[in-house]
């Protein structure tokens, strides 16, 4: 937890310690059935910027928590979030065939393991985070399972399959995304918070506007890169959201009015955690990382 | 917990308590995203003989807990157990229409809002488990989620899709139905019996091998009532298992002795739990119950 590492060196870091404990975490590649173990292996592994995963560090530096108490809650929302693109991706949800620069699950696996190693993952998460070292596994899991569940990610999703073709207010759409991508990413800094010293009633406050801010921030962007981004620069494929006529923050507010808004919500998480300082250092790069990295 | 209630009179306690404290769990009818919570209840309410929180609640007794301790255990093997049913229905696994007498979740609500239910009752029955007043919720979510992973319930899944075809030894159909259904219902044993007093190493072992016991003997019966009963009193299509060419205990060693096999197993559940004495009274009505109901 050296205060003085440039953020990349400390982002990759980060990273490779999450791609060595998800791989500690997976079940090994020859773990019977091997078909299933190879699939929640291939969505896991070798992919993706672990945003969730450097939310609950950069959250757990600020609460005094060592990475390995972090390492469980780490782990277990990147599990989750792996097992939400495998089902996201399904032919009866996007049907997408591409993700983080190769097939999706389904198309390398089959729809029918790719929908049980969605399943696994989702069950290996919550096995992580309850056998992990945070001071209270039995809390997290209610934390996760909320954020996971009809309240959160799962209900998100099924509103936004309700809002194909539809013309939302920003006020709708920001329900949606609250709910679809917000409530895991708001887990996310949660969680990495819950591993140290508890904090007071109006810093949890503060630490969850921030993380409200950039969840919204992540979406906004997500959503500015369908339009904007090559298939080739994203790895998943580009422009879908306008082809499957799903309400996005550009088609709802105009691109310049959502570059915008991207821009206001990462000062507006940074104005949140400006009064913890250097302790909050970490998580005012992260938004920074999420909102600048691809404008 | 009157030890002197007639079985039928305990059960269907039993089962009204379960049905009650579902509705309580599951979101309300009324509850944004409304589809999804619909499907959530559709796949879980009325309906199912609720074996898995009847096991619960029998070993709970056995443990001397009360019913209101062993209630979040109770819930969230259902939930799981609800959960996989959906998900084994859809169209790109077992592709079934007709369950506990009505159209699966699929047929009635679309197969994304079916796959989401799904997910969403997974998270559910964490969520309903880590809030529960069991001694060691953390423990106790470990062992859900170990049941419902790769090594339990969605490994046998899988095992069970590769093995449509082929012919199975009865050791291989052994350790598929072990880790399918057989993972779940040990859970849901070792839950129960978490909820009270601790067990001796050598009571432990005993219950888990009446567990084991039990889970196969189920797994026996639901392959001979696929022969043997019918689409209407089954409330699924009968027959499917044949049709659909998977190996069963009937297709692998013939319908006599598959009966045979039944009726030992189910011996051999109450041999192991005899130790107990009438504190086991409820476990061994069950085995009964599991066995001899549907011959």
């Amino acid at each position: 937890m050296n205060p003085d590492l440039a953020w990349p060196v400390w982002c990759g870091e980060r990273q490779r310690r999450v791609e060595d404990l998800l791989v500690r975490v997976l079940p090994a590649a020859d773990l019977t059935p091997t078909r299933l173990s190879e699939a929640m292996r291939y969505a896991t592994l070798d992919g993706g910027k672990r945003m969730r995963p450097l939310l609950a560090y950069a959250a757990g530096e600020l609460t005094g928590a060592a990475p390995e108490i972090v390492d469980a809650a780490a782990a277990a929302v990147e599990l989750v979030h792996a097992y939400s693109l495998i089902h996201d991706d399904l032919p009866c949800m996007d049907d997408d065939t591409l993700r983080r620069g190769k097939p999706t699950c389904h198309v390398a696996f089959g729809e029918a393991t790719a929908l049980l190693a969605g399943d696994a993952l989702q069950a290996l998460a919550f096995a992580a985070l309850a056998g992990g070292e945070l001071p209270d596994p039995a809390g997290a899991c209610t934390m996760l399972a909320e954020a996971a569940g009809i309240r959160g990610m799962a209900g998100g999703q099924a509103i936004d399959l309700e809002s194909v073709g539809a013309k939302l207010a920003l006020a709708e759409l920001e329900t949606m995304h609250r709910m679809k991508t917000g409530a895991l990413i708001r887990a996310s800094v949660r969680l990495g918070a819950a591993c140290g010293r508890p904090l007071t009633e109006g810093g949890a406050r503060a630490l969850d506007a921030y993380a409200q801010a950039v969840g919204l921030a992540f979406q906004v962007i997500d959503d500015i890169l369908d339009v904007e981004g090559s298939t080739a620069s994203l790895g998943k494929t580009a422009g879908k959201d306008t082809a499957q006529g799903k309400p996005t923050f550009p088609s709802c507010i105009g691109l310049a009015a959502a570059k915008a808004h991207a821009e206001e919500l990462r000062l507006a998480a940074r104005a949140s955690i400006a009064p913890f300082g250097s302790a909050a250092r970490r998580l005012a790069e992260l938004a920074d990382w999420i909102v600048l990295r691809t404008l």
